[in-house]
């Protein structure tokens, strides 16, 4: 079975988090390079939109800054770098222009699951439960598929 | 009584919270205009310390980052604003340097006592217990105290 039709498997024990896993076709270290290689990170995070960088300082404390295009508009992400360890987790603030200063955590952790897949497994942690219930509702969870088959994509292409 | 001794009154009954009172000796306007005007805030919010202004954008969505130099070291703190609402209200992020990516939201408000004092009402969410133990650990209210005598002394001074 193909991966690239895998949806992410989404929960919500905790009443401000959201937990995401998702299992891809491709070793740890390509994983881990789409997610902490800019010029990679950029061709699938917009879901195949263009996406400009803006900012981009992929260490402890260092600041991002993404400006979506798409349908004519432009919607602009950024946030703040906790914690990076390489090939093992990312944690990092996560916020949209449209609702500024509503800000979710986002710990991202890499599991080698040993058969050259890699399964990324996301846990956002929101200051309210109405923030989280917000973004269930914003139609994250089919933006976050689209995001994740265009990086199907992407690994497929660089294997 | 003059105010200049008053401490401000620090409660702590969510488990994530900090809850702020003090009491100015000065109207309304003149209180709102300490904490909305650069050129003012940067003269009481670092408790005499030196405060560098590197952004300021005062407005919903606008980001704000000042770095305050003291006894030979530099700290950063940085954030965004998610509402202003002149006389009434500011919520804005806010972080230091020191943790990056560990976020209070913190609500001001703004009380006209109709007496010619002014009430200012902060109150800090974390996104956890720990991070609000740790800033009240911080030296925050010391802290805190030294910037209200700061802007005690500037409202005095602007009478």
């Amino acid at each position: 079975m193909s991966t690239t039709t895998n949806d992410a498997v989404i929960t919500t024990d905790a009443d401000r988090a959201i937990h995401i896993e998702r299992v891809f076709d491709a070793p740890l270290d390509r994983v881990w390079a789409a997610y902490s290689r800019i010029e990679l990170l950029a061709q699938w995070w917009g879901r195949g939109n263009q996406l400009d960088i803006e900012r981009w300082e992929f260490r402890k404390g260092g600041h991002y800054r993404f400006v979506e295009h798409s349908d004519g508009e432009t919607h602009g992400f950024e946030g703040r770098f906790r914690e990076v360890t390489p090939k093992e987790r990312i944690v990092q603030s996560f916020e949209w222009d449209g609702m500024p200063a509503h800000v979710a955590i986002d710990t991202t952790t890499f599991v080698d699951l040993g058969d050259g897949r890699t399964k990324v497994v996301t846990d956002s942690q929101f200051h309210t439960p109405e923030e989280r219930d917000g973004m269930l509702q914003s139609g994250m969870e089919s933006g976050l598929n689209e995001s994740y088959r265009a990086l199907d994509a992407l690994l497929a292409e660089s294997a």
